[in-house]
């Protein structure tokens, strides 16, 4: 059977490094915090290949077009999943998604967050199939976001004993 | 002893249908997403009983009154039971309430979101009693949310195994 | 070994008492809610000893400095673990962090909330070590809180059965 990590090469994505955070930010706290059979996401922002903040920043809807932010969602998904790989060794070990809490850094007016927290949603069903990808979600504007960041994400996986 | 559908019936509230979605919007997710005993529960708004989006739309403490804002909630409220009811069968399976996670959509300088997601704590209490429906709550100020609905509530039950 | 609440003394730090409301606001919901051997636990804002609300109040970037938002996440922490010790008994019954959700009251343009929401971690760290005490976490920037506040937070913790 197809690994998630198979089916990401399949789709043409890569996994980025760890974040590199700027200068004078110390982050104390995990990426993947491992509970029983819970894993907790931290929030993640989007990345480009070497873990710095992808471009573009700001609020979408007016410095962030909703294209540039579903791309942005899927970056921060991607970001997740190369935490939870570097945490658990292997993708294989998550059973289902449980959670996804989608916050877009939202310009005034600007109300389609679903559409763009879509960007990290359809990744995580393409990669885990609609069954073990399923996740409660919600998808909200947010008045500001670390570092102009467009869309931060948090979630939760269920992952095998 | 009463259910909770007993006791809707008996305070007047009806479960609505499904929420219509808006032409154009697609939501690849699940409203309610059972992993184990955890019924974790998407970000829902206020509907209408035929599922469509609740009026008044827009900010709380301008566009929408802290009044209708109070009921706004309890219709989330219904809108999660409507779709924890169609998940699970039967709102018996609830054994206790976890967590509610309130956000209004607020303008500024508004800040009783305490008092408007009373109208879905209370829903809860009335129906499911102090202690099955005891349950943790944040109640904040979003900048935005979907379709300029007024009140988005996520949450978290226990279901019987 | 030193328990939390020896920690916590040893740090010259005490918890306060539990929120006492303004006038004509009800939270019919508890502090923090226990479901098995997970206790979550609802959003805090910073409080003096005495359970009022900790002085400035408003948004963080303007009416509230970097400095004085850390200190209120050290004092929405602080609230927290007393609620924690009311509910458990015992600080020495949670077994580890699991999770916190850190919401900063935003001025616009304000982007430095992991470092206002370090005040939180921080604490946690401090007197719970780097093992029971680490956490996945987000720190972003909320619209409006209620009262005012420049922070609140919530979480969960893992108990011992």
């Amino acid at each position: 059977m197809a690994t998630p990590e198979d089916r990401l090469a399949e789709l043409g994505y890569s996994l980025p490094e760890p974040l590199k955070l700027p200068p004078g930010v110390a982050l104390p706290f995990p990426w993947v915090r491992v509970v029983g059979m819970r894993a907790l996401i931290s929030g993640h922002g989007p990345t480009d290949a070497h873990g710095h903040l992808a471009q573009p920043l700001g609020k979408v809807g007016t410095e962030v077009s909703e294209n540039e932010a579903y791309v942005a969602a899927r970056l921060a998904g991607l970001a997740i999943l190369g935490s939870l790989k570097r945490e658990l060794g292997s993708l294989a070990r998550i059973a289902r998604w449980v959670r996804v809490f989608g916050m877009v850094n939202s310009a005034p007016g600007f109300n389609r967050q679903p559409a763009v927290i879509n960007g990290c949603s359809d990744l995580i069903l393409d990669v885990f199939g609609r069954e073990r990808g399923a996740h409660a979600r919600s998808a909200v504007g947010l008045a500001e976001l670390p570092f102009r960041i467009p869309v931060e994400i948090e979630g939760e996986v269920e992952i095998d004993a």
